[in-house]
């Protein structure tokens, strides 16, 4: 087989077995900003019912492939790693692969996804079918078996919903980032908790639980030295996790942690519902049934205070048909679910 | 004269006549994210009236001096580097220097000023006094000639409220960073409108006219590209240059841009109520005179939407006894005063 870029990735594939028309697979990836992971599925020709459990083949494991973090070289050389890693721990090689479906975070512009096409071009034989998504739509698909049709709501450190019609129309809502108000995430939820420590200290607001609870959190001593603190590492995830000390306050109580996370509820809920009512998933009278895909660690919280359940009630009261999903399976399995999808349907379009 | 410390930056030293005891000076350091100022004065043994205009010596400006933001030996060495420059630019030395008051911002808590004195107690003499104060500081000195009486509201790129009361009590609020809910500087301002652009866009919130301003402004074409514009550089002062706009729009009658100029005036003035409150600057009658030092291109806008006006009459309708003041110096030279008024305090004292 012609090697498609220099580099030793791919030198594992020299001392494989040639790999017969049998064990076509498939790839799926999900670029988050913490970690990137890769599975290997083997071509599922037939569909109803897909097996259970699913027949993944590999899993591999690598750091953060967001071309807006860590720039284009290193998000490039990162899914290249991972694609190999997973196809060496299957016994396979590229000439097995049939398609792959990218999910990647950062993936915001149509640009974003020819340029990443074009980088996978590079490593793959012609014939190989590509797909690049943003990483919601695998989020969705993991919930859906890769069917891409409904909604899905991804609250962790950030958070974004997107939505696809059966007819294949899609719409997004949020998923820009903390300065572009992001504010039911993660993220959101903590730097509102650590706000309202800083404004009860200084005078501009009500006193609260949260600044004993989080500052025994953090081992620190006085609220001033919050500003340090957030200053010596500004990574969203780190003031993410303060979320549970959050939902601990607000369980016993406190006001202003309540208000918070009720207002985050709101806001996750608001982004739903615009993507529902651009893509009319609820249909013309507003009652149709569509999915909802609920994940990520907010949306998971299974405290007594239960964000994603609010964030389901606050939906239902606007659109009864709304049918949540929490997925069985991770988001990579989806991407897998979406390659396989894809490639099925050109498959039986060329027949 | 001894030399304090290793390196070339005071070698100018050995150069310079000797300076006669009638050649005392002080030096006022302001230290701000973007730059920092240093002023070299003569030593003012009379302060009324203080000359007008004040007899500046030199001044010297250097890059970025806040620890939080480049580190600590980058920090120090730029501010050992102005000194020296102003110093010398003076055609004086370190043993003409009586006092340095040095106000840079990132000194939030006392163990960042203890550790701040002690890197400048190495490079002068032990006689030399030696002050460290937050920036906002030096912007209060600058509207009051040194005196510590009454309140400073800084909103630029961002925001601080900072007040003295005549018997040595302070307090603060907000100057905490965006993370922490500075919602009334420059970056709060301009993030608030790139957030109205990216739900009028996605169907979270109502149109504005934000959304044709702002791209035009940055050449973007469309609001989905404010993802990679924010992602590709996120310092705050590049955000916090679109107030501008924001300010036009609300001119011209766009809703979204005038609730959001609304609250920000709203968040300004909460802070130096919380500051005016906790040391009752207004007396206990809620009446009384006190001084109110506006800073800052937010509150410099003398557009027609003004929001420094804005702010005042806010503050007034609380507090009628507030009398505003706009600087006709910069912050350096207040802390030049400053270093020269803790001086001659303690000068007396000694007597």
């Amino acid at each position: 087989m012609k090697r498609y870029r220099n580099g030793e990735i791919w030198d594992f594939e020299h001392e494989m077995p040639v790999v017969g028309g049998n064990d076509e697979v498939v790839l799926g990836l999900d670029g988050g900003t913490t970690s990137t992971v890769c599975i290997c599925m083997p071509l599922l020709r037939v569909a109803d019912p897909f097996p259970d459990p699913l027949p993944v083949l590999a899993r591999a494991v690598a750091g953060c492939s967001n071309h807006n973090s860590v720039g284009e070289a290193a998000a490039r050389e990162t899914l290249e790693q991972v694609m190999a890693d997973a196809l060496a721990k299957s016994g396979s090689n590229r000439s097995a692969v049939r398609a792959v479906c990218l999910a990647v975070s950062g993936v915001n512009h149509p640009t974003d996804q020819q340029r990443i096409v074009n980088w996978l071009r590079e490593m793959f034989p012609s014939y190989v079918r590509l797909y690049v998504q943003n990483d919601a739509v695998a989020a969705l698909a993991s919930g859906t078996l890769g069917k891409l049709h409904g909604c899905v709501l991804i609250a962790g450190t950030g958070t974004i919903a997107y939505g696809f019609t059966e007819d294949g129309r899609e719409a997004r809502a949020a998923g820009a980032g903390p300065t572009l108000g992001d504010w039911g995430s993660g993220y959101g939820i903590a730097a509102q908790a650590l706000t309202a420590v800083i404004r009860a200290y200084d005078g501009r607001g009500p006193e609260t639980n949260l600044t004993s609870s989080i500052l025994e959190k953090i081992g620190l001593s006085s609220p001033d030295e919050l500003i340090g603190w957030t200053y010596a590492d500004p990574s969203w995830a780190r003031i993410a996790a303060l979320v549970p000390v959050v939902v601990s306050c607000a369980e016993a109580g406190d006001e202003v942690a309540n208000r918070i996370l009720f207002e985050s509820v709101q806001e996750l809920a608001l982004s739903v519902k615009a993507v529902v009512e651009r893509l009319r998933l609820c249909g013309e009278d507003g009652k149709d049934s569509f999915p909802l895909v609920m994940v990520g660690g907010v949306l998971e919280a299974k405290k007594r205070w239960d964000i994603g359940k609010e964030v389901i009630n606050c939906i239902s009261k606007e659109f009864p048909g709304v049918f949540p999903i929490r997925p069985k399976v991770e988001p990579a399995v989806g991407a897998a679910l979406l390659a396989r999808n894809f490639y099925m349907k050109e498959f039986c379009k060329e027949l």
